[in-house]
């Protein structure tokens, strides 16, 4: 055989018809299922079997079993894989319904079509509808190897995406995987980019909007670097775990539900390169962007809020850096057809009092009880005013008072416990029955000032040490926020634990790293 | 366990202090030997066991045994793998020097601190000698993913390297493998950046730079998307694989010996590189250089010769770009010390006329015995004499004369001779000893006209589906080349293959490819 596909000739040669020639050729072997997971398609073949038909380590393979095909990345052994059999990761079994000992076709891959239109975004080039579509599939299908994967994505950073690139991008995420549509024009959700500890806005403004008879099937994200994501927090009061079907199905009968978005199947593209962003902290905008609107367009959102916090120790420390984002976001939105407001808020402290996954739990529900803390609750009311004014059931202006009216007459809370209900929680769950770590310890303010601001990073890095998100009674109470004048001795925050172990650790971050920042009278001397 | 390290406070946490405290915890295992292969460090480990400590899928892990040391990026299994028990590759048995049921202990590992330097040259940073060293070590050392890599290699490309830069990378690409010298000052080496067909000319200078008692110790690639690489034709005189120890040996017997760069380990960096920048066909300008580089100065070369061929159909079709690859050159192995000239050839045909191992190695035995195609001829003489100018065994401008005398005298042959001996070859090999494809088939001119160029990349593509590099016989031999007049029906190449079924496929090859260009009379219709 000849050696196509280890080289530019083969790239070259590549048309549809020579991409058949490859699938033409082949040879059968057994199956052996081996009890290992990847996280990508491995194979593993008979080496010298595997040489001799042309295919080397990294090569790509295409298999058949009767009318089934599905990719795979070679790896050579020369013992353990015998000629004429063929080693699968799990990751086969289901894709192929393959059992030991079934036999399939092996045939030598050419590159991935996808591949082009990653070189082309390497040296700058604009990328068509179609070429957005086939890198989206490619790393569905699995077609693309990580470091193909990981090329795509510093292009996109170093090079940027325009917004027809943008909109094509967030399309074809969409496409890639599941959606559902609700018969209505009243389809709302909210987004927050993030960077700020606690903020659970989204549990508040659910139950708000769901109350007033507008759906919102809103999918949340799990902590990545914070100590707690909405999904997390959500997950005291219920399970958030559901499929897309089920998603639909709860959102239609009670109008609201806040479900963990991994666990439906929106846009699986994002999560195959989720796990090449995060080592590298790559967050190209237009991909970031598509990856936000396409799990808001999957589950049929018409009118949307999106919330970028920006202040000192937030995401977004720039307010010229913000409004550029918010502009971008109205290009595109209105492009896929999604009515949008941006708000700019302020990121310089956390919202709420709780950080961590029980304690933002308590927070929210006594903003429902219309107590709690009350940037919390103004927030959300604000929020939720302006997603009811866009949507016409406020008239412009009393969006803000309407929302609070539902708080206050109850109906917020009674919506949520509704939800709770739904997603297979406990109804009458009160804040007391909310566990927080047995083991903790009051960090005191070792003088007296002002409350300048307090560093979200430093609050997250010290409730995550503590245990959280996975402990979720583990994190921070703040006791003294932004603007609060503290004397020496006063208590500023309390760190909750399940174990002295970590209590201890966090407490050593909570010395290394302190949060809070005192207003300066002297600036500079010279 | 806290969950340091899959996330950004993890990253900015690292410092010496807390490396040691991710090395402080382990659990201990019992090795599993697993026959495979993967290419890169996987350890199999148990799931449950391994997020109780803190361990994910892609994981890095710290692996101790005894004084030794490793690290595995982490595969998850539940049944395949036991509490207790971790899977290695085969990778392992010689690094760990690990037999079936020894205990070792597993470390979760920070982020390796190239990381910083990768998302760095992502934000268009400019890198330190330090940032550079930890790249290159974390590459040998299998501390970054292929996806990491793929990233690093995407910012060079876009970003660009400065001379610094390059410097510095060839400086840790040289360090970080095996490095010989000779007691000599007249230590030379030459390069072609490549891209034409045959152009053997290395097989022709060695024995004549030899001849004059420099060391020449020259290592040769195989071919990647060629042909024939120069390793690949040596190797049908010679075996071309020796440890760099037995390089040196040989050079200091008999001055020169062409071997194969990847049997002799330097610059192990740029052997991991090359996986993931051939499918991308990401060349980055700096990468390229520091990779050519930094293998000249591992074997001590102090006197350099590079030739960039141009033309149409070339690797680079543009003077200026050649002048400027040449000046970058320069500039570049002033700093690390190495005399350099770069010759700019006629890169519109190829050089000899045979194009795979065995055609090519007839046109060097050809060459040597003062015959043999022209240009292959001429050009081994204006570069070997120019080499003899630079070390000051010729006068400026006597080079050529003094390095054809040395074939016409019979000694480069001679010496050519000595070296196949040295590199455990026959010393009296003949052309005619040379065997070539049995198959054949001879392609006809369709018309009348004179030639006006051969492009390399078709005749590459032809020679290689007849078989080449594989099949040592299989190729191209030209009968006309650029300035001969043809007449209709006269032989313009004959295809040698070692099967009937590669002929078939390489002559259908030379229908879509026709490599021969005839010199038109009317440019433009008006």
């Amino acid at each position: 055989m000849v050696r196509w596909h280890y080289d530019n000739i083969e790239i070259s040669l590549r048309s549809k018809e020579e991409e058949k020639v490859f699938a033409e050729k082949f040879y059968i072997a057994e199956a052996k299922l081996l009890d290992i997971e990847a996280g990508k398609p491995i194979v593993m073949l008979n080496e010298s079997e595997a040489k001799e038909n042309g295919i080397y380590h990294g090569s790509r393979v295409l298999i058949r079993k009767g009318n089934k095909e599905a990719v795979g990345i070679v790896n050579l052994s020369s013992k353990f894989v015998k000629r004429g059999q063929i080693g699968f990761f799990k990751e086969f079994e289901k894709i192929l319904e393959i059992k030991d000992k079934d036999l399939v076709e092996i045939s030598p891959m050419a590159y991935p079509m996808s591949i082009e239109a990653i070189i082309k975004k390497i040296n700058n080039g604009k990328l068509t509808d179609s070429e957005i579509e086939n890198c989206i599939r490619d790393i569905v299908d699995n077609k693309l190897s990580e470091a193909e994967i990981a090329a795509f994505l510093v292009a996109c950073h170093i090079n940027g995406l325009d917004d027809d690139e943008i909109t094509s991008l967030t399309n074809a995420m969409v496409e890639s995987g599941g959606k559902i549509s609700f018969e209505s024009k009243y389809v709302a959700d909210k987004h927050c980019i993030g960077g700020v500890a606690a903020n659970r806005t989204t549990m508040v403004i659910v139950p708000i909007i769901a109350a007033c008879g507008i759906y919102i099937p809103k999918t949340s994200s799990r902590a990545i670097t914070s100590p707690a994501g909405t999904a997390d927090t959500m997950e005291v009061l219920c399970p958030v775990e559901f499929s897309l079907e089920e998603l639909e199905r709860m959102v239609k009968k009670v109008y609201g539900a806040i479900v963990w978005g991994g666990g439906v199947n929106i846009a699986p593209a994002d999560d195959k390169m989720i796990n090449i962003r995060r080592p590298l902290r790559l967050d190209p905008l237009g991909v970031m962007m598509a990856s936000i609107l396409a799990k808001k367009k999957a589950v049929g959102s018409k009118y949307l809020i999106i919330d970028i916090p920006v202040g000192k120790g937030a995401k977004i420390e720039d307010n010229e850096r913000a409004k550029f984002l918010a502009n971008k976001f109205k290009a595109i939105t209105k492009r896929l057809g999604i009515t949008t407001n941006v708000l700019i808020t302020d990121g310089s402290q956390p919202i709420g009092r709780g950080i961590g996954p029980a304690l933002e739990a308590r927070d929210v529900l006594s903003v429902l009880e219309g107590n709690g803390p009350i940037d919390l609750y103004e927030k959300s009311i604000i929020m939720a005013g302006t997603l009811l004014e866009m949507v016409g059931k406020a008239k412009e202006g009393e969006g803000a008072k309407m929302a609070e009216e539902i708080i206050k007459s109850g109906k917020a809370l009674k919506k949520m416990r509704e939800i709770i209900e739904n997603q297979g929680g406990n109804p009458n769950i009160k804040k007391e029955d909310i566990h927080i770590g047995d083991c903790s310890y009051d960090i005191v303010s070792e003088r007296d000032g002002k409350i300048e601001w307090i560093d979200n990073k430093n609050v997250s890095r010290i409730a995550r040490i503590a245990g959280a998100p996975t402990d979720k009674g583990a994190g921070v109470y703040l006791w003294k926020v932004k603007g609060d004048y503290v004397k020496k001795g006063e208590k500023l925050m309390t760190i909750y634990a399940h174990t002295e172990t970590k209590l201890t650790l966090a407490i050593e971050a909570a010395q290394k790293f302190n949060p809070f920042s005192f207003e300066k009278i002297l600036l500079t001397r010279v």
